[in-house]
């Protein structure tokens, strides 16, 4: 028997063509893929690195809500930049995202290139409370 | 009690010099190593991406095999590219590697440099239901 | 009902002003975030590769202790270098951190750039054994 729930179209979901799931849900974790500034019709959003991240950060949620998630249940975040001179706003944004006392843990590091030649990355896991 | 499973040695798997376990399993989870194009002796096989990328695939089955997981388990995979160009193939294997509906989550990226100087390099996690 | 864990201040934890946790406990377990060579106050130190990897493993030691979890519990660990000709100091540092026969899995590759232009950054994931 196969329980995992494959999340690939749903409210807010970008409409793409990968051959991934947005997200794999097994038991109670989610694993979601990289989110990018990307909007409904699965078109990449060329913007500044902040607006980038706040779409990334909106498909990202979508995502975790269409999974049966909530943002309290991320625990995990993982976010590649093109450029790590857009850290501070992306902080920015991050603190706006998460309570002080709750905030995920994090890796973040420069690639060299992203699909799209996008901006900003983000992956990540949720864990729901047993 | 330290009941965790580390899988170094088994049919199919590469033979490496690296001080690392191909995957470790605790309770029913599998945490993947990054899989390389690399033969049954650990030596790097320099190829084209695609055939590179099977090679990494194979060997990444071969573990999840020999840590008694199926591929219907995997739920995360972590693509680092020397050079995303070689995108378009690589998911066209994909593609024939894992049912429509039961597609992993993905992340894919380029990096600066991959061990050995490959051009593919898969990471991921699987979880067998509970 | 939310039963997470977040390790933000603690014995031998660097105390930074980064907006994210060092670890996320969910269950039974711990997501790491990425951990640099960095001192008590969260000043990056600059120094050999090898002398950065000795601190961020301290650094993720102390973490992974400060969340209620052992050496022992680490499954998963991924390493980001500035540059990858450091790994074979690393590979023997690491051989030392963790005894033969019971070696997490690894994924590595080289970036771009880490934050403060670090030459290591460590992340990764423990789970106790149910």
């Amino acid at each position: 028997m196969n329980s995992k729930k494959y999340i690939t179209k749903g409210d807010g979901l970008p409409n793409w063509e990968n051959p991934i799931s947005h997200a794999v849900v097994a038991n109670n974790m989610c694993f979601v893929s990289g989110q990018l500034s990307v909007n409904s019709e699965g078109k990449y959003v060329c913007e500044t690195a902040l607006k980038e991240g706040e779409l990334a950060f909106k498909n990202f949620f979508s995502v975790i809500e269409n999974a049966g998630f909530k943002k309290e249940d991320i625990v995990f975040i993982d976010i590649a930049f093109d450029n790590l001179e857009n850290l501070p706003e992306i902080n920015q944004l991050y603190s706006s995202l998460f309570l002080v006392d709750k905030r995920p843990a994090r890796t973040i590091y420069e690639v060299q290139k992203l699909p799209f030649g996008a901006k900003i990355k983000i992956a990540g896991t949720a864990v729901k409370d047993l």
